[in-house]
């Protein structure tokens, strides 16, 4: 068998998501479709996590087995004539048959853009262009860069980040979205690590990036969320704190739209 | 009534195009239904010209009349809270009763925007980012920019542009896409003027900006697909007057793809 590490860009307007599902647009599951045409055979490649609808990657990565032997440029080359011009091959690379995306990685990054309506340098509404729109989380309100920035910082290290994990009725509190290796077997782990996070103004834009060793269900998203009420004024930077401990998701504040995250990039131990 | 006109921007990647059609999702349709929401009047916009399936808009003009009474920066905000976010009101005016979107239209500016695969300087393939996929035409062959500028000289000036139209065999040799006033009453007339075309290299992208008094449907693709056969060396410069003179729509190249295609700007005499 031949062991296989491939990074991939999409725009996840139009899919449901990372995961496969019946009948529906999924990017795993175009990616084993465009496998069989390729290869002829039928894999199910494995992302270093999951992505929501509607949630972008610039680099994703994926890990699975062929039979077939062909060159990395010629696996590359095919899988893009194969794929919709919304997911990308960006490398495409022969590993060690212990490689895996999800249990091999080490960090991921994420990255969140804002579009703000309204800026401390134009305080009249300024229009979200619709080549941005999908792109970005069209926001009404004006944001305080610096007490996001504070918040944020309570943030980093190692938490318990239950309040900024979805709760799900039907399934649990919350639901590993990624890459924790204890995850599947003994339910997820809500503590995890913010090794890096911050705000930064890019192209007219507001974007959050943050590095972590693994990251909850929406966690980003309502982390975003949560920011953004402290950056128009709503919520107090000294309440973070309270919300990490209060280990409760409504304690957080509400969910970032999907459409401003993007999975920026995974990180692996060298070989 | 009131009399207004409108400039919108759109992502066409998800319309069939500007006009309305019965069942399907078109810009003129979407402002026709978000007038009626804001309103209660059931009104049609007239467009300055229509713009085909997946072909974007940086600023079109519309044009309609209203009973209702309303500020243009309320009837501005309002359509852009019940329009989708793919299209965007970005200036709402009051106007005299004789103003028509197209009628009075005196020059129209497109833009089309190539993703090269391969270029000058980096002969290896590159790869069109899944974002940029949607707004630029992801072509395979490396074009020499010199030879298009030249043989798109050629084209400036007035000229029968019938190699250059849609041959449509129900409905007659061409169809007018777009603005000239004797249009609809005596045919499509398919002399044109071109008052100013030209490319450049911008942002990684081969742009080509075209200016003139009217087009013809898929007059602006037919050009461009041409200019490409030039630039990639399949045709030769000095080929573009014969193809002219030829008025023959299969003298000239393929049809480049929509999602290149922006209508730039529309421009009227000042009032």
């Amino acid at each position: 068998m031949n062991h296989w590490k491939l990074t991939l860009s999409y725009d996840g307007t139009l899919f449901h998501g990372w995961q496969v599902q019946p009948e529906l647009p999924t990017v795993q599951g175009s990616l084993a479709l465009a496998l069989k045409y390729v290869t002829g055979e039928s894999v199910l490649p494995q992302g270093s996590g999951r992505t929501d609808s509607g949630v972008h990657a610039l680099a994703q990565v994926t890990s699975f087995a062929l039979e077939t032997s062909i060159p990395p440029a010629n696996l590359q080359r095919a899988l893009n004539r194969a794929l919709p011009p919304s997911i990308r091959i960006l490398t495409a690379e022969l590993v060690d048959e212990s490689f895996h995306a999800r249990h091999s990685a080490r960090r991921k990054t994420y990255e969140y853009r804002i579009f703000e309506r309204r800026t401390a340098a134009s305080p009249s509404e300024r229009i979200c262009s619709p080549f941005l729109a999908p792109y970005a989380w069209d926001c009404r309100w004006q944001l305080a860069i610096e007490p996001m920035q504070e918040a944020s910082k309570y943030l980093c290290g190692t938490h318990d980040f239950t309040s900024f994990a979805a709760s799900d009725p039907e399934r649990g509190l919350r639901e590993e979205e990624s890459d924790d290796a204890n995850g599947k077997a003994h339910g997820p782990n809500p503590v995890k690590t913010l090794l890096q996070a911050g705000w930064a103004h890019e192209d007219g834009l507001l974007v959050y990036r943050v590095t972590g060793s693994g990251f909850l269900h929406h966690m980003v998203r309502n982390i975003v969320g949560t920011l953004a009420d402290v950056g128009r004024g709503s919520l107090a930077v000294d309440e973070i704190p309270r919300i990490l401990a209060a280990r409760n998701r409504t304690a957080a504040g509400p969910t970032a739209p999907a459409c401003g995250l993007f999975l920026h990039s995974v990180e692996y131990d060298p070989v």
